[in-house]
């Protein structure tokens, strides 16, 4: 009885998945792009761990020094960056890729354009939705994260991140966009090295921020469809049209 | 002597406003877009009056009705709008735009595509930046605000609003774009009319919401530069297109 009770489950669950699909594709099909279901998880960075601690400074608006781990002494290796989980892997840049999906399950895409179909909004903070972006021989790490940054106001924070160096992440440009009732949003930046510490980047601000209503605005029954494009960075050097 | 420092003073100010003008043309050359530089007016609204309620309720969390003045009779006679004052002006919407600026001296731009510039964004909150921008047959007021919502914490508002009535505002849609340090953040909506209160469009967070450390990044030297188009509202029916 219970192996039925769980069939059926399953069998809801890819019912619901095969609807949201279409509905991204119903929104999304004149342009024809990829489109991601992304479910979120729970960030679990508030166990009583290191990263817990440092989650807890960036909270007091301290910004603390980007390591997971104190006992990195090897310059070419980097802690998991992997914003969801207190993960005491470390590697190098090179095999984060197939940590990230072996060990979090995090889908990877491929394509300049996709969209990033966030389900569930109204999930209480702290939430990660996260997918990597395989595009222009690199992959990219996207993140939108739900938190309090004051208390009892919950905001949205999306950025996306090379996995790579700094140098390499100058060259290149994101852009975010999110389109629905008469309003439309769009962030374009370069993307931050996964080097760099992802926390920082969104206790600075420095990334698509949206508040409870306007994510609210933009969304479709929970879901918020966000289109992401990565081109390289030769937006840069026409800085002054607008 | 008096007299003469005066005079320099004034010398001394028409030299800053020539530079800031300079520094916006420089910026905004290559498009060859009209800049207006708008200097910034600290909010009176907190004075003991009406309009100080309102505000009070709204930083509260609770959705004020948009009633300055419980006395107005005539559905035909709207308040001074000015989101600057608590004026107890009222009139037809047809004579807005001259109470503004007669009373208010705010500014009146004409052009579809003019860039605003915001002095000296660095004022504490509560302060405001505002023109009015004339295009298409129609005179819009932009807002910018500083603002409180959460104490210590101020952020920038922007928002375009029709002096007309909401349905004339659903045939266009505003575009206000931020363009700087390898970053562009462009928000795309219909406006509202004026009709409706500019302090809940603001306390909804259904505009373009900055919040300090970004509007430091789009800012040079303490100004922040907005372009700012208009268009008749073609782009809802291709919803479709990110």
């Amino acid at each position: 009885m219970l192996f039925f009770t769980q069939c059926f489950g399953a069998v809801l669950d890819l019912i619901h998945l095969r609807f949201q699909h279409y509905k991204a594709k119903r929104v999304f099909s004149a342009a024809g792009q990829l489109v991601c279901v992304v479910n979120p998880t729970h960030s679990l960075k508030y166990a009583p761990t290191l990263c817990a601690a440092v989650q807890t400074s960036t909270e007091q608006g301290i910004l603390p020094p980007c390591h997971h781990h104190d006992a990195v002494h090897d310059p070419q290796l980097v802690p998991c960056m992997c914003p969801l989980f207190s993960c005491p892997w470390e590697g190098h840049l090179e095999v984060v890729v197939s940590h990230l999906r072996q060990t979090h399950h995090i889908n990877i895409l491929q394509g300049a354009e996709i969209v990033f179909l966030a389900t569930d909004m109204h999930l209480p903070a702290p939430t990660d939705w996260i997918i990597m972006h395989s595009c222009l021989g690199h992959q990219f790490l996207l993140v939108l994260r739900k938190q309090e940054k004051y208390e009892g106001h919950p905001q949205f924070f999306a950025t996306m991140m090379l996995i790579g160096t700094p140098t390499q992440a100058d060259n290149f440009t994101y852009r975010l966009e999110l389109n629905r009732n008469q309003r439309r949003l769009k962030w374009e930046a370069t993307p931050r090295s996964v080097l760099e510490c992802v926390d920082s980047v969104i206790s600075d601000g420095d990334c698509l921020v949206l508040n409870t209503s306007l994510a609210q605005l933009f969304s479709d029954n929970g879901s918020l469809a966000i289109g992401i494009a990565i081109t390289t960075s030769k937006v840069h050097n026409s800085e002054a049209e607008i």
